[in-house]
């Protein structure tokens, strides 16, 4: 499972909205050969691994459940069923509510052995945002900050740009690479003038989510000549022509919404929309890049002001720490 | 020289007030024997390195000025006369002005070829608050914080017991070991009742600085018993009867009354002290343990109100930055 779990990790960013997934055929404790989802659309892994081999009386490995219905490409159950394999090791049932067991069942009452929950923490690792997305019924959220030692975003004077190294700044635009859709307020359009693009993954839709509720963003800026954007805006202004319009109730219903369109994992950089979020305990993954400086008790930090207590405290799990450059990267699951 | 400078390192936190000094005897390109200063009121490194051996014609490598004057030792100047050395290569002029280029002077007049100033920046780093001490004329302060990723020293309720995890605050009780005194105020006096002990170097003086200008530490404190106290109190209040009192104008008139008591380097543990500190720009080096928590922005802060702009932040020089338990220690000069 372990060999799975890494063939997986080859289809991180390229899968879109499916789940990274790994698989590999064993026979005589030999490996025969593997394989990865990498491509929306693409073959599966479970069928890559099988391809052209002899699998009669063999395990295979997969880090998901096989899939049951006609999708993009054929059901990997029947396939598997094709193959004379005797056994069937599964990572994780796949908790989409169109497979959910369904695969697992299948197989065993064909005669496959099949065992489900390996490594089961770690099988989990490759798709947060999936698993997240079908349990909590909306996308889910990464928050990137770039803060001094004292937890400042910004100078007294508003200024931000650059707290952090180039390097930082690098490896931070790499997390859009990681996202379905970035999310900004208007606060960030009107001073940085972005055009919030991604530097990998043409082929897979890339979204820009606005917020500009006090229709702030002048129509001259470079978002207006940008394509997939999604804008929640003040219903009396403009919004540029290939931006469609959407209405939420509030952050929670936002991310809903999004969701339901196919977003399962949403970038926010930085700002007053990241304490918003905090509050609202709608962030579920903190990518912190922490600078070697101090900007002193008038910049402006970026964490709420709900908590009294050290227990109350937001505490990240599952720690990533790299030095990036001069700059320390601090990421955690909240 | 950087085989002396390895060999200098083997002193640290042993030589009280002087400095740390590697030497290197070689001849013929071949290193017959090194020395270290490395207690308080010991040998001297170039002596270690000479004594029984044969040094005709050979190099003397030392980080610092050799002494001229009869100390707690006779002078290293004498000993490298009498060994039949050719040549002396120093690190640095030693700036004490007892000393101050007399020791290089005395050897190039009696016909030694002696080479000044070899990996300069890297010999200082031995001795930093020396330096620094000879430079400003105050003693060099470190002011260890133990943050959250926003910044706060503290939640809203007062609560930092703990921030940090077991492991950085024992690496954060190793930093009294590096320094000849601990500063506290009135106010960690009164939260934690605290002894201020250190780990290491009974035979060394290890002074405890307390600050409480308002009177308001009991006199049931544990700090009431402990010894080695300078007391920076209220006239009309007692003071533990082992204490000192002293009365400099302001902070940065306590520093300098601090090394001209013999005491070079003052750790400061966060607080509201460390921002006054910080404000007066009397902080030489800050060492924040950075734990994975979000606290808030009702939380404490640990920096001061002075800056307006980025370009005016306080930016860490010679940094390091190392793993601690789930916490990461960034330590550099500001």
């Amino acid at each position: 499972m372990a060999r799975a779990i890494e063939v997986a990790w080859k289809g991180e960013g390229c899968t879109g909205t499916n789940p990274l997934v790994g698989a590999v055929l064993v026979k005589d404790d030999v490996e025969l050969s593997s394989g990865a989802y990498s491509r929306f659309g693409g073959e599966h892994a479970e069928v890559k691994a099988l391809r052209g081999k002899d699998a009669e009386s063999g395990t295979l490995y997969t880090t998901l459940e096989p899939c049951v219905y006609h999708g993009k490409t054929p059901p990997c159950t029947d396939i598997i069923l094709e193959s004379g394999l005797k056994r069937v090791v599964v990572g994780m049932e796949d908790p989409n509510p169109r497979i959910k067991g369904r695969g697992n069942a299948l197989l065993t009452k064909r005669g496959l052995e099949v065992v489900v929950g390996v490594c089961e923490d770690e099988v989990a690792l490759l798709n947060p945002a999936y698993l997240l997305g079908i349990k909590k019924g909306r996308t889910a959220v990464t928050l990137k900050v770039a803060v001094s030692l004292d937890g400042r975003i910004a100078a007294a004077d508003g200024s931000s740009q650059w707290i952090t190294s180039g390097e930082a700044r690098l490896d931070g635009k790499a997390l859009r690479n990681r996202h379905h859709a970035l999310l900004v307020g208007a606060g960030t359009v009107v001073a940085d003038n972005p055009l919030l693009e991604r530097s990998a993954h043409p082929d897979l839709p890339w979204y820009r989510v606005v917020i500009d509720r006090q229709g702030r963003i002048p129509s001259t800026s470079h978002i207006f000549g940008a394509r997939d954007l999604l804008w929640w805006g003040d219903k009396s202004q403009d919004v540029p022509p290939s931006a469609e319009r959407i209405e939420p109730e509030d952050l929670s219903d936002l991310l809903v919404l999004l969701r339901e369109r196919g977003i399962q994992s949403l970038l926010v950089e930085g700002g007053k929309l990241g304490a918003a979020l905090l509050e609202r305990g709608l962030v579920d993954r903190l990518v912190a890049y922490v600078a070697p400086v101090l900007l002193g008790s008038r910049g402006l930090g970026f964490s709420p002001s709900t908590w009294a207590t050290l227990e109350d405290g937001a505490r990240l799990r599952d720690l990533s720490i790299k030095k990036v450059g001069v700059d320390v990267r601090i990421e955690g699951v909240l």
